[in-house]
Parts: structure tokens; C-alpha cells; sequence
């Protein structure tokens, strides 16, 4: 859960709160993330919208906390894209890194459901072109701004199989830091002018 | 099916061989990559190990075969590291797209595998690390070749998680060699000298 979930949780209201959770997930798997919408989801836990927002914000939270996942955009994209853009590459692969390192959630758990099953592919699919990489996009002036963000994209979750899936060595159990010293020259190349 | 095994296939025969691709893919998701051994997997299904040699090949052809793996290590690797050294990224991203836009095995099948079973990663982490970034490494004349066919290897199987699994756009349905055109530089960066 994350710390906008957190900090919405009061004596009393966990019922309230964990039956908007199960709503969501069960909206965003079977409409999909642009699909779904707050009314839909507080309508489907028998509770008023204004509710969801003051648990959780916005849409974009609620699929954060539904879903568990360790890095929540609305966060991390402004903070990885507010400092000089020389440096965007390795505080993007610190970030990423230093996030799964530490995940309540693992990566393997994330890939497994994209991979058994056909709509929490389109969920994520959606959730990430829009939320992640049209997040990091519009901050792009360059051309071909999604095109860039997804290859960069690419090179994250790449390391990520190898180093949480698949547990290929020397990437498995390498220091973060080095690691993230090697693949930033791509996210940077990636996102940088030609 | 590859090449290799085709060509070994007689008429009759069929049982066999069948016999000894169901006695391989037991041994190694039990034994691990490294651990099975021809001797064993051909006791395992009662035939002669020199029947098995004779169908597949070595230890490496039968896993290809076994796993019906759209990719052979021990003819890829070979033919791309054979010409100039400053067009391996590009026929490295040629290649990889090309095998897997046509794979009769999908690379979602091969990914769900390895993520919802432990034994399944062990074996292809030792199949990749030796057969794959192995015979790459034994040919790049540089410091930390393992290290370096991994990160190349990190950013093709990133692109593949995008196109295939995700299906994320412009990524997964953009021009084949458009995109290997863009991440050959990456490939290019990680197998060449800093």
C-alpha cells in the first residue's frame, strides 16, 4: 500500500476502504485502466464517489494502491525530471532500481500476472502509456517523445527480468549503484537529443 | 522444432524421439541446465545415448529442440559476432526482432514459464549464461564480457517484454527495422570498448 493509502486509513473505515480496493481491482481487470472511472468503482463498493477521493485521490492513486505497486508516477516523474536534464538517465536507474530492490511487491509477481493473463496486460498497457510514459513524455521537448520514453522503458524493465526474474548473474547480485551507472548512458541516450 | 532435429527425423522413428524431448525437458526442469547430462536424459528414456546424439546433436541443440526455442545460440552466436565489429549492435537487433516477429513459440509462453516457476528460471538462467552470454563473452575481447553480453541482453529482452507481452505502442507494432535501427546503438555502446 502506498503512503497516500496510508495516511487515508481511519478506526473503523477499513471495510469501507478494502471493498473500494476489491472494486477496483475488479473494474480495472475487466474495463481496463482508461476504461474505468471513480463513479464506476465507488457505485461497485455500494459507496459514495467523494469517499474514494478522500482515500485515495485520484484514479491514478487508486490503481496504486489496488494494484500495490512500489512506484507511483504521480511521484516519481516530477521528481526524476525537475533537475538538470544531463543527469536524467542515472537518477532514473537509481530510482527504478533502488525502488525494486526494495518492493513489498516483487517484479516476478507484476510480470507473472501480465504474463498469465491477457487483460491485466491491457491494464498495465494502458496505465503505463498514459500515467508513465505520457507522463515523462510531455516534459520531453524532443520529437517522438512516447517512442523515447518506451525504449528507455525497455532498458528498466529488461535489467529488471534479468536481475529479479531470471536471476542472471553478474546483474543479480551486482552493487545498485554500479549497476545503475551502467545503463544510465542508455536512458540518457535515449531521452536526449540526437 | 529446429533445423537440427528435422533433419534427424526417420520414419518409425517418431516414438523416440518423442520419448527423448519428454525425457529432456523432465531432466532439465529437475536437473537444471547444467546438471542434466545426455547419458542421463537418454536412460531416462530408454534408449541408447548415441540415438539421442544422433536425432539432436549435443546437450545445447537438444534443450533448443526440447523447449522448441525459435532461437539456436550455437548458429546465432557464430554468425553474428562474424563480421565487423562496428555492425554487431544492428545485426544483433536484426536478428533477435526478426526470430521472435516470426516465432512459432510466442515470447509470452517462454516468459510465463519462467515466472510462475522457479525450476523453469533456473534452467534457462544457466542455459542463457552459459550458451548464450557464454559463447558471446568467450568472443568479445574486453573487460567484463559477461557483464556486457548481459546489458545487451537486458535491453533485447526489454524491447521483446514491450512488444510482445505488454504490447505497448509505438513499440509494439512499429516498422522491424525501424526499431532495431534504434536500439543497435545501445547494443553497439554495451559490447564496445568505454
Amino acid at each position: 500500500l502506498t503512503g497516500v493509502a496510508r495516511t487515508g486509513r481511519r478506526a473503523g473505515s477499513s471495510g469501507s476502504r478494502e471493498a473500494i480496493l476489491a472494486a477496483a481491482r475488479d473494474r480495472f481487470a475487466s474495463e481496463g485502466y482508461d476504461g474505468a472511472t471513480v463513479r464506476g468503482i465507488a457505485a461497485a463498493a455500494g459507496v459514495d464517489p467523494a469517499l474514494v477521493r478522500h482515500y485515495f485521490g485520484d484514479k491514478e492513486h487508486l490503481f496504486v494502491a489496488a494494484l500495490e505497486l512500489p512506484i507511483d508516477p504521480s511521484e516519481f516523474v516530477p521528481r526524476i525530471m525537475a533537475d538538470a536534464p544531463d543527469g536524467l538517465g542515472l537518477r532514473l536507474a537509481q530510482f527504478f532500481l533502488e525502488t525494486w530492490d526494495r518492493a513489498d511487491t516483487p517484479f516476478v509477481a507484476l510480470l507473472r500476472s501480465v504474463t498469465t493473463n491477457e487483460r491485466a496486460a491491457a491494464m498495465m498497457r494502458e496505465f503505463i502509456s498514459r500515467e508513465v510514459l505520457g507522463q515523462i513524455a510531455a516534459k520531453l521537448e524532443l520529437p517522438d517523445p512516447q517512442l523515447r520514453a518506451a525504449l528507455a522503458g525497455s532498458q528498466l524493465v529488461g535489467v529488471a527480468l534479468m536481475r529479479y526474474v531470471i536471476g542472471l548473474e553478474p546483474v543479480a547480485s551486482m552493487d545498485r549503484d554500479h549497476l545503475a551507472q551502467l545503463i544510465a548512458p542508455v536512458l540518457q541516450r535515449h531521452l536526449s537529443p540526437d
